[in-house]
Parts: C-alpha cells; sequence; structure tokens
C-alpha cells in the first residue's frame, strides 16, 4: 500500500518552523508497511490545497495525510475549501464540541466561537477525538482512498498518529505486522561477510529478509520479518540473530541496536562498567545524547560542564599552574580532565573533551575548530586530537560529541 | 520571485533520515526576497525525477532547487536521466576533475571510476565546485528558469548554498537586501500596542515593514527592510528600534534576540550575573542550549549531571537522610540541589531539575512525568512543579528544559 503526505503550513515553506512531522509519520508507515511515495509542503492557502489534493486523487496512493491547514483561526477558508472538495458541508460534531468544552472548561477557560469552531467538520467524515489538543482529526474514504486531516503542532499529530492513526490502518486494512532489527558487524568486507554468511542466508525463511548496510568501518545487517503472527516473526528475527552470533562471534558487536549510544548503553551494563563526563566545548551534549536513552542510570553516573577554566580547576582540581603550563585545549588537559572526572564521580571510565568552538580563539590563542578528547580506562588514559578549521559552531559541538561517542565505542568495544 | 525545492532520496521518504537542507535552503531564500511556494520530496528513480522536473518547469516558479540523488552509486542513471531532460549530454569537466583528484590525493586514496564520474556533468550547465565536497553543484539555466542541483549532505549543501548560491542569486538578479529584527515586547496586549504605537508606526519609512507575531505572554515585533543599500537598511532599523525602546522602556524586554537563550545571555552579562546549573531529568541537556549560543563563557560557570542519588550527595554535598527524607523527586531537593549547586560553581543564580522521565518510575515509586525545577538567585530559591504524565521520555527532557529557560526568563526578566 502507498501514502502520500501533505503538509500545509507556511511557516514551513518560509523556512521558520522545521517540520518533523512528515518524518515520524513515514517512519511508523514505513514499519506498517505501507510505503511514502511523495512528501508535498504546500501553502495554507484554499487554492494550493484544493490543487494538491485534486493531484493526489488522481494519483495510485492508497492513503493521503495532511498535517496542518485546519488550525482556528485557518478554519473559516480551509475547512470550508475542503468540505467543498469532498461535496460535503461543515457541520458540528456534538462528541468533539462536547471534548473541547471540557478541556475548555478543566482549564478555566470560556469557550469562545473560534473554538467552538473547531468541532466543525464535514458531515461524512469519520471524527477522531484527539486526546492531546482540541484539532478534531479527519478519516474519509472518497474513491477508493483514505483521507487523513490531521493537526500541524507536532506532539499532537505524533502521538495521535502512532496510538490511533497506525492501529486504525492496521484493522482496517488487515495489514501484515514488519519485525525489523539490526545487528552490527565490524572487521568484515562487505563481499566477505556475505561469502561468510552464504549457507546462513540461503537458510533463512521466505518471510524474513535481509540487507547490508554498510556505514563507515561498520556494516548493519538488517533483518525483516513480514507476517500476520507477530510472536513468530519475533521468535524467529531472535532465532536467526542467535546464529549469526555463532557464526560471527566477537565481530558481531551488538545485536540489539545499531544506534552508538545504545551498543555503548549495552556494553557498559553488562560488563558492570561506570561512565563519568567532562565536558568543556560540548557544553553538556554528550551528557544529554547519553541520557536521552532510558536506562542510562544503570551505567552513567553524571557528568560536568566545566565551562571556565575557573571550574576546571574549583571543581575538577585541575591545578591551576597545569592548565597555564599546558594551555587549556591540550592533550594534557584532555587527559587530566578525564583522570579527575574518573575520581570525581567515582566511575570506572570518564571522558572529556575541550576545544574552541569558536567563532573567535581562546584565550591562548588555540584557533577555532581545534580539540582534544581524553578517555580514562581502568587507570589508561588516551587522548585524540581533531582540527575542523571551516565548521559553525553547531556543528563544531555535534562532530565532537559524536567522537568522543566513537572514542569510547572504538577504544573500548570494537577493539577490545 | 519564486522558488521550488525537491529533495530527492528514498531515506527521507522512508523516514530513516530527518530532512534538514529543505528547511535551511527556504530559509535563507526568504531573507534573499524569493518566496518558496512548494517542496517536495520524492524517491532517487529517475521516473519520479523527471516528472517531478516536468512539473515544476511547467509552474511559474523562477528557481528550481534539488537535493541529494546525484551521489556517485547514483550517477549513472539519475545524472544520465537530467542530462537528457536537459536535452544533453554528460561530459567530464576538467576543473571538477582536478578538484576532486585533489581531494582524494591529500587523503592518501586513490582515484577509481565511481569517484572520477563525479566529475561527469551536462556539457551546457555551469559547474560551482564544491569546496565542502567531491559532488559538483549545477547551475542550468532552461527555459527562463534556473535549475540548481546540490548534493544531499547536509553540511556541504547548507554551507555551499549560504557561502555561494545566495550571493550568486543575489548579484545575477540584482535582487534587494532585506534587512530583519526582532524585538520582544511584554505585559501589552496586542490591540493596546497596536494603539501606543500607531504614531510611530505610521512615521515609518516606505521600506521598513511591521508584523506583530503574539507568542505566549510575549509579542515579537519584527521589522523587515527592503532595498540596495544595507548600511542604509541597518541604520534605519537601528533608529527605529531605539525610538521604539523611548516608547516602551523597560516592557521593551530584548532588542536584540527573540531567542531566550539570546536573551538570557544578554541580560546575564549586561548585569554582571552568573549561572550554573545542577540537571537530573534534563541530563546535561539546559547546558548544551546554553552553551549553543557563542559567547556564553561570559556569564555560564558551568553545570553538573547529577544523574544518580549517589552524585547528588557526593558532588553535590545534600545529605543522604535529606533525599531520603523528601526523595528525589521533590520541592525540597529540587531546591537544595540549586542551592548546592550555587555554592560549588561560586555562581549569582543556579538552575536546577530532578523529575522521572520514564519510561518507568523512579526507587521512590514517583510516576514518570512529574518533575521539578529550582531556582537559586542570590539566596533566595524558587521552586515550581510540573506533571505531564502522557509524554514521551525526549519530548519530557524537551519541556523541562524549556520550562527552565521560561523559569529564568519570567522570574528574572519579565517579573523583575
Amino acid at each position: 500500500m502507498k501514502a502520500c503526505i501533505i503538509v500545509i503550513g507556511d511557516e514551513i515553506l518560509s523556512g521558520r518552523t522545521l517540520d518533523t512531522n512528515s518524518n515520524f509519520i513515514a517512519k511508523k508507515l514505513d514499519l506498517t508497511g505501507v510505503s511514502v511515495t511523495e512528501i508535498s509542503t504546500i501553502s495554507d492557502n484554499p487554492d494550493s490545497i484544493v490543487t494538491k489534493l485534486k493531484e493526489a486523487f488522481a494519483s495510485d496512493t492508497n492513503f493521503i495525510i495532511t498535517t496542518g491547514g485546519l488550525g482556528p483561526t485557518k478554519d473559516d477558508k480551509t475547512k470550508q475549501t475542503l468540505a467543498e472538495f469532498l461535496s460535503d458541508q461543515l457541520v458540528i460534531n456534538q462528541p468533539a464540541l462536547d471534548y473541547i468544552t471540557q478541556l475548555y472548561c478543566t482549564n478555566g477557560r470560556t469557550m469562545n466561537d473560534l473554538t467552538r469552531k473547531q468541532a466543525l467538520v464535514p458531515s461524512h467524515s469519520e471524527v477522531i477525538i484527539n486526546r492531546y489538543g482540541t484539532a478534531p482529526i479527519l478519516w474519509t474514504k472518497k474513491s477508493n482512498k483514505i483521507l487523513i486531516n490531521l493537526p500541524g503542532v507536532p506532539y499532537e499529530t505524533q502521538a495521535m498518529f502512532e496510538e490511533f492513526i497506525i492501529p486504525k490502518i492496521k484493522k482496517e486494512f488487515n495489514l501484515p505486522f514488519i519485525v525489523r532489527r539490526s545487528v552490527i558487524v565490524v572487521d568484515y568486507l562487505e563481499s566477505e561477510l556475505a561469502t561468510t554468511l552464504t549457507d546462513w542466508e540461503n537458510n533463512l525463511p521466505d518471510f524474513v529478509s535481509l540487507s547490508y548496510l554498510p556505514s563507515g568501518a561498520r556494516i548493519e545487517l538488517r533483518l525483516s520479518a513480514k507476517g500476520t503472527d507477530k510472536k513468530l516473526l519475533e521468535e524467529t528475527i531472535t532465532k536467526e540473530i542467535k546464529k549469526l552470533s555463532q557464526i560471527l562471534h566477537e565481530k558481531l558487536i551488538s545485536t540489539t541496536s545499531t544506534n552508538i549510544i545504545e551498543i555503548i548503553a549495552d556494553f557498559f551494563s553488562k560488563n558492570n562498567l561506570t561512565l563519568s563526563i567532562a565536558e568543556s566545548i560540548t557544553g553538556g551534549n554528550i551528557s544529554h545524547k547519553i541520557t536521552s536513552l532510558a536506562g542510562s542510570s544503570v551505567y552513567y553516573k553524571g557528568g560536568i560542564t566545566a565551562y571556565s577554566s575557573l571550574i576546571k580547576e574549583s571543581v575538577l582540581k585541575i591545578p591551576e599552574p597545569f592548565i597555564h603550563t599546558h594551555k587549556v585545549v591540550s592533550e594534557e588537559v584532555a587527559k587530566e580532565m578525564a583522570i579527575r572526572c574518573a575520581k570525581l564521580f567515582n566511575s570506572d571510565v570518564a571522558i572529556s573533551t575541550t576545544g574552541v568552538a569558536g567563532p573567535s580563539s581562546d584565550e591562548f590563542n588555540d584557533p577555532v575548530g581545534l580539540a582534544y578528547i581524553g578517555l580514562y580506562v581502568h587507570g589508561n588514559t588516551y587522548v585524540k586530537k581533531y582540527y575542523y578549521p571551516h565548521v559553525t559552531r553547531d556543528e563544531m559541538i555535534t562532530r565532537i560529541t559524536n567522537k568522543a561517542l566513537e572514542f569510547i565505542y572504538f577504544e573500548m568495544i570494537e577493539n577490545k
């Protein structure tokens, strides 16, 4: 089955807002076995909306999904346009009105006409109450296609899409389940790996497919199983990954994830190791990435953003003359930060960053784009130097964050 | 002038990759006075590309900008398709080949056919050497329109677009400059503000336009000046903002930015105040946001991610019985974290967060979605409670981060 997504919003065309809804919806549809064939972002005026809807209804897509453009202040024009396009008329939907009224009362506000108009919907559309906001979601059958109108607010749209729309699509169209899992393999060229896995691959059940996705020094093997019995799919994938691990041994470095943070979390938890972080140039971003993953408290003890030399001295206890002799952006200070950080947090492993994110040089005249990452592992220290002279501040912070995670990964996991 | 953007890539349609290029390009075009009328994301197969290009050439757009889809492994099909669409043929572009060869040599690799093919371009297209990668950028005139083909890698595309494409568009089409600046006003209803500003607004020069953009309790006033003399535009905007500030006094809380982090940075720097942060639930994200802004080291002393109770005890020095009595997610612990953080970092102001991001409750059985934010300002402490029972972990971290920044803003700046 196919879908197209129509993102309605002038604020996206002007670049004021980054659209994340279409990415979320595409990802969820992909996992349901529905392919997105096109995503269009258009202006929220009636003409553009009708033109695009006509195009979509003339195509071979099964689902037409819109986000935004039907909010309260735009209602008069665009919702009326939608009703006309559907050869229908707008009526007040009582359950939607009741729900909106209830939402407003609990928040102590009084209903006004603008809010009441949110309950106006085309009379033949099915209304799905929006549990995360006031704009109702519309599900309309027309010419053998399904038109789904969602609001623009990312949080409302994404939560409702995952919790209500995806299950409804699965149920109404009796779609198969798709179970996907990836493993990460290192130390193999793609062609060698394919040769090694020939027998195993030939014996995979029909309903399991395999993709090789090389990414740098690693290869992601992605197994997808499709069928109606979700439990069987999951068991089969688990069984096949177990076989893989018997063939590839320690070259298979992760059977649970392709995400470096998940791989690190997995490794630290399994080996009862603890981590702490001392950040200067990355300003808390490594800590943020690590804690984005649920369960990180098992191995992550904490971090410090030692943004100034003073804090490197007063909190991390690096002697002032040491910083002055070596300069704050140096191999020595990076190492010392990692050592002191491990001590402060009493962790087995510590990672540190120091560098110049720009736009101007630091007090020691170090150039923008220079950075060092220090790693402390059980009494040993390692350090790496990076120099990216032509990148923006944001890009520099992002790159050094990624390099720090890769440093832990390669030093402790891949080259173990 | 109008533009449309065509994003080419199956990885975007499947949701594996979030497209940020179109947002970047749209923003830069908007500032150049070029309106984006549509953004389309399509599959990287020749048929989809040709269909979409035909559509774009049949529309009233002046610029057709594509990203992605012309990378080395796809070259054979899609670049050939592009040449055929342009009734042209592919030829090796010598400067592009020289540049690619030089890039490869410095990195110690040897040229292969796949890489060499990157220098194949339609013979009538103008080639813009890509300083950030190997895929050349194409600028082609056809039927009174300009077709610009950019690579898909965000870093390359965005840097090249800003540094080479925007100046080229401005130069070739003699486009006016647009200078925009916004100020933030508080304590006014939109209608009251409009009345207060009537005289000033009526006396604005013709080439300056004004928009009211209310956002919560604040109103953003956006001034845009359009013309050929950039210096005059900037001076005029500065002069008008000075007049505004004489009318609105302390109700005009920022004349430099609409970004809460910039407003906070501005306020702390001007008042010689220092800030530190103790994060539990937000895991380093507030620190990351604060340090994303250049110059934050002037007022930001540093932060600690005290992810476990142990670290709250050992590093922040909150006594263990205190945490046990009040529970780690409590008003009292949030306050105490802020007080101890200010002491540890010797800062005037400290903000703290503690809460349960989920997916499961904490060791004290506090529910997922509960959080407290503590604020210490010169010996006084404030605390706020938040409860978002139905949000994801990421959304919870994002919300508490934003609430913490707003807490500083409202307590210290707006209600000062």
